[in-house]
C-alpha cells in the first residue's frame, strides 16, 4: 500500500470523495454500537453463572476456621479468600486485605485516606500546598479522575513497550517531595496492553523517593487476563522486589475479580507490606463492619483455588481472542502501509491502543459517534482529558458480538482514513 | 425490696460477703459468653437462608428494565432495589442511592467526602480550624469513632425518652457555625431503645443552623426492627418533614438490611434530597464502578416487596422477643426496689440501656469480664469513651442462646449488686 503522504493532492481529493460516500452509507444504517468501555460481553458473564449455585440454603456458610460468613466480624477478609486472591496476586495471604466489589473503590479510599490522614503518620495531604502524581500516558481515565477529584496535580510520563520512562520517573521522584504517587497498570496496560519489563519493575522497587509517603499505585487489573495459552507476558512480582530492594513499604498493589467472575459483584483486594496494612486497618476498622464475606465464600467455593481460576480465564480468553484478532486483522488489512496510524497488539488485557496522526483523534471519535459507534472519548487516556498530540484512541473490543465488532471496526478505519486525508489536504493548502 | 442505701453498714458488709462468694462460684465456671455487640444469633441468620437459592445459574440476572446485574453500570442502584429500600425507608425510590453491605461505610464516606470536598459547594471541612458534631448520649460508639477519627470535636447532648434535648440542639446549632452535624438513631435508639417523639422530629426539621453545610445524620438502623406486633413505636418521616419545613436538604438518612437479611452481606442505602443526591453522585462516579447489583437483585427477588420484608421481621421478633423479655425479667426480679440501677424497656431495636450508680459502670463491666462475660465496654456509649458519670452500660441480648443469656444476666446483676455495695460502703467510710 502506498502511504497517504505520498498521494498527490488530486489523488487525496478523489479518495476523500469516495470515503465520504462510504461514510454516508454507514450513517444511513442507524448503527448503535459501543466500544467505549472494557466491559465483558454476555458470553463471558455466562461463564460464571455456576457461581449462583455454589451456596445453597441447605449448606452452612462457615469458613474452615468456623467463622459464620453471614454474621458480623472479620474486618479484612476470610482466610480462604486471602489464600485464593493472594495466589492470584502472587503474594502471601497475610499481605492481603479483601474488600468489596470494586478495586477502583479501594484505590479511591487509599487516596482519600492519604488526603485526610496521610500515609503511615505523614502529614495529611489536604494540609499540604501541593500534591503531585506521576501518570504514565496513555493510561486509565478512572485513575486520573480520582487524582483530579482530589486536586492532585498530574504529570505525564511517556510509556514505551518496556513501561514508563524510568529515567524521568527516577529523576522526578527523587527530586520532588510533593510527588506522592504514580499510577501503574503494569501488565497488559490500559490502553496499550504493554507489560513492564523486569528492568522496569526492578527500577520501580529501587526508587528513592524524596517523599516518605510516596507510594507506587500498582493496579494489576489484568494479572491473569491472557489472550493466549502459550504466548503470555510475565511480570515480576513487585512486593517481593521491593522487599529485596529494602523498600518493603513502597507499593500498594490492587486487584479484583471484576473481569474474572462478575464485573458488578466480584471481590477486590489490596496487597502490601505489613506496615502499610496496619496503617490501612486503622482506618478500615472505623470505616466498615467488614466487607461481604458471603460473596468471598462464594468465590472460594466456585473457583476452589488458583488453578480453577486460571482454567476459568482460559474460557474468557477463548471468547476475547477472536475479537482482538478481528480488530487487529481489520486494522492490518485496511491501514497497513498507509502511515496514518499505529496500534498495539497485546497478548492480554482488554484494550488495543491506536495512535492516529497528530490532531486527528477527537475528530475520528466524533465521526464514529455521528455514525452510531461509541468509542472511548479521545483524550480520556490522558490526565485532564488532554492528549497533547490529540492522537490516542482506546479500542475496547470485548463487549460487542463479532459481527457488530466488525461493523464498528470498518467504520473506525474509514473514519481514520477520512480524517487523515482531511488533515493531509489541510496541510498542503496551508 | 429494701433499697441498698437503707441498709445498715453491717447489713451491707454481710451482703458483700455473700455476693463475693456467689461471684467466685461464677468465676469457677469458666464461662465464655458475649453480650458486647448487637449481633444477630444463628437462628436469625437461618431465617434468610432462602436468599441463597433465589438466584440460580439457570436464571437470567436481568432487571425489569433489561439491565444485566452481572455487568458494569448503574451507579446508584437498580430500580427494583430503590423501590424496596425506598419503601423500607418510607421515601420515594428516586430519593435513594443503594450502596454496598455496610451503612456504617456510607456514613464514613459521607463524613470523609465533607472533609475533602465540603457539602454542596461549602468549604471542605479539612480546611476549617474547627468542626464540631452534636452527639446525643448515650449513643452508638461507631458513630463517635468516625467523628473522632476525623478530628471532629464532639459535644454531648442528653437524651430523654422523647429524643435529644432539643432546646440545647436548637441553641447550639443556630449559634455555632462550626457545628456541622448531629448523629441520630431516631427509632429504637442505640442503646436506650427510645424513639424520637413527633415534636422532636418536627423540631429537627425546623432547625435553623448557622452552618449551611450542617446536616442531620439520621441513622434509622432499626426502622422495622420491632419486638412486638401490636405495640410498636412510630417515627415521623424526616425527609417529608424537612421538605414541609422548607429545609429539604437538611438531612441524610441511612439504613441497611444488615439486621434483616445478613449482617455481612446486606445492602445499605442513603436517602436524601435531590440536591444532596446530586452532590453525592459527583463523588460516587469517581469512587466506584457501582455497588453489587447481583446482591441487590437477590434481596429484591427474596423479599419481593416491603410486605415480604415486614413479614420476615416478625420472624426475627419471635426470636429476639424472648431474649429481651428474659433480660428484663431478671433485671426486674433481681434489682427492682434496690435503687442501684435503672434500665430501659424498648419495643424494638437491639439493646437495653442500663444505668448503674455513678462511678460503677467500668467496675461492673470489668467484673463481668473477669468471670467470662463480655459486655460492651463501659464508656463506649459516650464520645471519646468518656461517660462523665461512669454509669451507662449497653446490654445486647440478641446473640447468646437463652440459657447462656440467663447465666450472663445473672452474673451481670450480681456484679451490679457487688459494685453498688462496694460504692455505698466506700461512701460511708469516707
Amino acid at each position: 500500500m502506498k502511504a497517504y503522504k505520498d498521494y498527490t493532492t488530486e489523488e487525496l481529493k478523489e479518495l476523500e470523495t469516495v470515503l465520504k460516500i462510504r461514510y454516508k452509507e454507514f450513517q444511513s444504517r442507524g448503527l448503535q454500537l459501543n466500544m467505549a468501555r472494557g466491559k465483558p460481553c454476555s458470553e463471558q458473564l455466562d461463564l460464571s453463572m455456576g457461581m449462583m449455585d455454589v451456596l445453597s440454603g441447605d449448606d452452612d456458610l462457615l469458613c474452615e476456621d468456623g467463622t459464620d460468613c453471614r454474621n458480623y466480624g472479620v474486618l479484612d477478609g476470610i482466610k480462604e479468600a486471602k489464600i485464593l486472591i493472594g495466589d492470584m496476586m502472587e503474594v502471601a495471604p497475610d499481605n492481603v486485605i479483601i474488600y468489596g466489589n470494586s478495586s477502583l473503590n479501594v484505590m479511591y479510599d487509599t487516596i482519600s485516606r492519604s488526603m485526610t490522614h496521610g500515609v503511615m503518620g505523614s502529614t495529611p495531604w489536604c494540609k499540604l500546598d501541593k500534591v503531585r502524581f506521576l501518570c504514565p500516558v496513555p493510561g486509565y481515565d478512572r485513575h486520573f479522575a480520582i487524582t483530579q477529584y482530589f486536586g492532585i496535580e498530574m504529570i505525564n510520563i511517556p510509556m514505551s513497550p518496556e513501561g514508563p520512562d524510568m529515567d524521568l520517573v527516577e529523576k522526578l521522584v527523587s527530586e520532588d517531595d510533593s510527588i506522592k504517587g504514580i499510577w501503574c497498570v503494569p501488565k497488559y496496560s490500559n490502553p496499550q496492553g504493554y507489560s513492564y519489563s523486569d528492568l522496569t519493575v526492578r527500577r520501580f522497587a529501587r526508587l528513592k523517593p524524596a517523599a516518605k509517603d510516596f507510594r507506587i499505585y500498582w493496579d494489576n487489573a489484568y494479572s491473569i487476563h491472557h489472550l493466549y495459552d502459550n504466548d503470555q507476558d510475565h511480570l515480576l512480582e513487585i512486593l517481593a522486589e521491593c522487599k529485596r530492594a529494602g523498600n518493603p513499604d513502597l507499593v500498594y498493589k490492587f486487584a479484583s475479580t471484576s473481569k474474572i467472575s462478575f464485573p458488578g459483584s466480584g471481590i477486590a483486594a489490596i496487597a502490601t507490606s505489613h506496615n502499610n496494612l496496619e496503617d490501612i486497618r486503622k482506618q478500615l476498622t472505623i470505616q466498615t463492619i467488614g466487607h461481604d464475606k458471603v460473596n468471598q465464600l462464594r468465590h472460594v467455593r466456585y473457583f476452589g483455588d488458583i488453578h480453577g481460576m486460571v482454567e476459568h480465564m482460559r474460557k474468557h480468553a477463548d471468547i476475547l481472542r477472536p475479537k482482538f484478532e478481528l480488530v487487529e486483522q481489520i486494522l492490518e488489512d485496511e491501514l497497513a502501509g498507509l502511515e496514518i496510524g499505529t496500534w498495539t497488539k497485546p497478548r492480554g488485557g482488554y484494550f488495543i491502543s491506536f495512535d492516529a496522526l497528530d490532531g486527528c483523534a477527537k475528530a475520528i471519535v466524533a465521526r464514529c459517534k455521528n455514525a452510531g459507534v461509541m468509542m472511548t472519548g479521545a483524550g480520556a487516556t490522558y490526565p485532564y482529558g488532554n492528549d497533547p498530540h490529540d492522537s490516542n484512541i482506546r479500542i475496547a473490543p470485548s463487549y460487542p458480538p463479532l459481527a457488530d465488532l466488525e461493523t464498528a471496526c470498518r467504520l473506525f478505519v474509514l473514519c481514520v482514513k477520512l480524517e487523515s486525508v482531511k488533515k493531509l489536504l489541510a496541510e498542503r493548502e496551508a
